[in-house]
């Protein structure tokens, strides 16, 4: 297949059979946006990229389609904007303003749906395992504790998808992290993440749920409990399910509790009025801190913020279990009961706990390591892991590094001796061999991929180390904390309140998003401050 | 619960401790789009209405809130604008965008998510099963065949929600039909249903993962199958896949099948241009002609139109069956094999079966025709039951008529001797005596339910007879044809192509929609013309 061949005006005959009206010379100037030029060599390098996130889609999006073809390979289908991920969960904004597919890259690109299963570095070939799971497409994976000796499939899973071959000229490893439960009772099986689409959907679905369970009347219509109805919910009950328990205070936690807070005090309130004295938020945090990339000043404002809102922040606290209430607030309303070290016995009562902390390598980083192939001059090699974090190591041009040295496996981070050629890593699983401490951040991320992007643009290959090597640039940081209210901070200035909200925002529309969702998310920003946050449950 | 007490401004200390900064004086008016008035007397009547599709919808929001208590039942909390269905189903179109959330009725509505399940007329209260089924919320429902003797529950599961009884002053029955499978095998589940909203994303979802799955090279990167690589699609593969089989020429199927064909041919097409020759629309019907509703001319040009588009109209055709394709393409892929008499033993191939053919009463009906109750006199009486479509009979003022003769029963419909005070029905679940051959449409549902609340605000009870009886105006059909193209009639005109398309685009702006989803309509319609559909799946 070549995927530019064909993308020009969709209305050639060659294409289909379909003869347009009148409308058809404006529409195609319309849907120029997306046409490609066909001005392409036919031999370009190709360049498998593994990942679809942060540093996977910058750099397939920075990466020049006339010098190199590119194949995306990820579990799904689009890439997302995860810092407005959950303005979707609470319905600010909707689904699909925060995803950019993948196939919609300009230039024409190849995509295969899948997880990278297996890598032959002497073949030049990934093995692909197609992503049939209709429900594992849009979520976070949380991998099962894995059975001694066993590895566990990168979707936790017994094979199900076809398994196919890509062979690749260069390949960019951009796999990023799996979500950790620290092998916490319950988590998986109770709590919601939020890293993901699918994630948001469900998140939304739910707390919607709940405040429609909490209003169902029950008994019968004396008010008393007639033969065949159900027992009506008490107001202990309502304030068990209405306790929205956050676990993790870094910016995904704190900025979905500001969310839910508007969500709830700007439209639920209005729709069920009498169920607003039961509602209760709740951010957990085993740091004695939370934002602690924010300095005191700005992280005691958004706690000051919060404390007005009536979210409570509970640092110090150790999450030990998540289980299913007793009866049929767990059973038929998904109650739940979280065990915290600093309560002793008492568990708390919550209706939904969104896990927002905890990282872990992706499986298939450990499917690399272990591999061996000749280094030079015929020595057997391999990949070398950071210690620390277990990802890969890179050299300052983003190179994988190896080690032609046994005993670095086991004492898992020693000397490297040189660099496995066309095989680069970026984002989430690695760790420049200089700068070992860089946070594992969607800035780090982009900036990885368009630098590597931007100097295989220029060289060509990409080999030469002509260019300087990486280096990271800080940004700042900035948080939503509800009611309108942000908290920015870069190495220039700081600014809290109404004015860093703007800032949030725009800066938010400014950022590496499409012109379709720079429109759409401008469009719901609009729509949810006249309207109010749709509440359809679906 | 006093649904209105509490609408007033958001912002009040009472309902939340939240203090907004500047922007609150703005926000407040924008939200009083939404603000009810609370001058409402103690007491009023209260009308239970007991579903949220085009009657008890268009009921709702005509009663007049100062007069009436609306309480709402239905096991979806919204109501679907459903002639745009078929558009958000292949991404033309959001799915928010065709929901009303009923709780955002102006002047305060109660709402309780659930089935109807048992009514006392003597008591006047309804039971209701609430529904905590996720998954059916928002989807279709396919009645498994009944065990003989026994009812099947207004979801066909066992009872697993809360049952709780609500009180009634006035009952209005619009309950609407269950879709309808005539006991052909497969068919409950192996086809896709387009109803409700559930079931357009279900589609959406379906139609790109087909497309994805076609893409699979498969094999190893020399072209072989190697050991533990999977066999590539073969081009019949991808025939059988990629061919869409519609059942049903109403127009939900014909407009269903124009869509698809828009969404192959102007945005699929340039993704996947190698796919584009294996791809078939085909649309079966048993009836000699599709479209019954429309004039010869109309309905052939209709037919022409979709003769140049490729889409292929099998008259006639009477599906025997459906079922997984054999071996991998059945298990892997989900592939379909209809069979179908015309065919004889061929099997025909499938990616996707969406049936949009026949309807049967819901099985409510049969509840509340099997309630016996003292009808005058002393004299016990039941409700009456047409015999040909099995809907509720009425008088030509909506409301249910008796009988006292249990001959009828078995009858089915018989002579009827009165009316059960406070007691009406509308829509598809509605035989009007006198008129008993309505069609069961959008149309003639709103307009009973229209006339029917505004009858109810005129004379306060409703029960009067001095107005006169209801009458169905014949307000036209319209049917999307693709392309760009449609058609309309009404007992004035006649129009097709593209000013029909105009006018089609126009009526479904301005008709029964809140003015939030008329605007997110019109900006989606632009969307989707300037940057194409969006093709992510999740």
């Amino acid at each position: 297949m070549a995927p530019n061949a064909s993308l020009t005006c969709l209305h050639t005959a060659k294409l289909s059979p379909v003869r347009y009206g009148a409308p058809c010379l404006s529409l195609t100037s319309a849907r120029r946006l997306y046409i490609a030029s066909s001005n392409v060599p036919e031999k370009r390098e190709r360049v498998v990229i593994l990942g679809s996130g942060w540093a996977g889609y910058a750099f397939a999006r920075t990466l020049d389609p006339k010098k190199f073809e590119r194949i995306v390979i990820s579990p799904r289908s689009y890439f997302v904007f995860t810092p407005l991920l959950a303005s979707t969960a609470v319905g600010t904004l909707e689904f699909r303003a925060v995803l950019e597919p993948i196939r919609r890259l300009r230039g024409g690109v190849r995509f295969h749906q899948g997880w990278a299963d297996d890598v032959d570095f002497s073949r030049k070939t990934v093995s692909v395992e197609a992503n049939v799971f209709d429900d594992l497409a849009s979520r976070t994976i949380v991998l099962p504790p894995s059975p001694p000796g066993k590895a566990v499939r990168p979707h936790g899973a017994p094979v199900k998808g076809e398994i196919f071959e890509v062979p690749y000229d260069k390949l960019v490893v951009a796999v990023g992290a799996y979500s950790q439960t620290f092998g916490i009772e319950g988590v998986r099986q109770h709590a919601h993440f939020l890293r993901d689409i699918g994630d948001a959907r469900k998140i939304r679905s739910r707390v919607l749920s709940l405040f429609e369970q909490c209003t169902y009347p029950g008994g019968s219509s004396d008010g008393k409990v007639a033969e065949g109805t159900t027992k009506p919910l008490s107001d202990d009950d309502k304030r068990h399910l209405l306790h929205f328990a956050i676990v993790g205070g870094g910016p995904t936690g704190i900025e979905f509790a500001a969310e839910l807070h508007d969500l709830i005090h700007e439209d639920l309130a209005r729709i069920y009025p009498d169920l607003l004295k039961f509602v209760r938020i709740t951010v957990y945090d085993i740091a004695p801190k939370v934002l602690p990339m924010f300095d005191q000043t700005l992280a005691k404002y958004a706690m000051d913020t919060f404390a007005r809102q009536g979210i409570q922040v509970k640092t110090e606290h150790h999450i030990q279990r998540v289980r299913l209430a007793d009866g049929d607030l767990g059973t038929e309303h998904g109650g739940l009961l979280i065990k915290i070290k600093e309560a002793g016995d008492k568990e708390i009562g919550a209706g939904m706990v969104v896990w927002s902390t905890g990282l872990m390598q992706n499986p298939f980083i450990e499917t690399m390591v272990a591999k061996r192939f000749p280094v030079k001059d015929g020595v057997i090699g391999h990949l070398v892991k950071d210690g620390r974090t277990g990802g890969l190591v890179t050299d300052g041009y983003l190179r994988a590094r190896t080690s032609t040295d046994e005993g670095d496996n086991k004492a898992i981070y020693g000397p490297v001796d040189g660099v496995l050629e066309d095989v680069y890593v970026m984002g989430d699983c690695a760790v420049i061999e200089d700068n070992r401490t860089l946070p594992k951040t969607a800035q780090v991320a982009s900036q990885q991929a368009t630098y590597l992007a931007r100097r295989m643009n220029k060289t060509g290959d990409g080999v030469t180390t002509a260019m300087p090597p990486f280096r990271f640039r800080n940004w700042g940081a900035m948080a939503y904390l509800g009611s309108w209210k942000a908290i920015h901070q870069s190495s220039a200035d700081e600014l809290r309140g109404w004015m860093a909200w703007v800032l949030w925002r725009t800066a938010y529309l400014t950022k590496s998003m499409s012109l379709r969702n720079k429109i759409t998310v401008a469009f719901y920003w609009a729509m949810s401050w006249i309207f109010g946050r749709d509440i359809s449950r679906f």
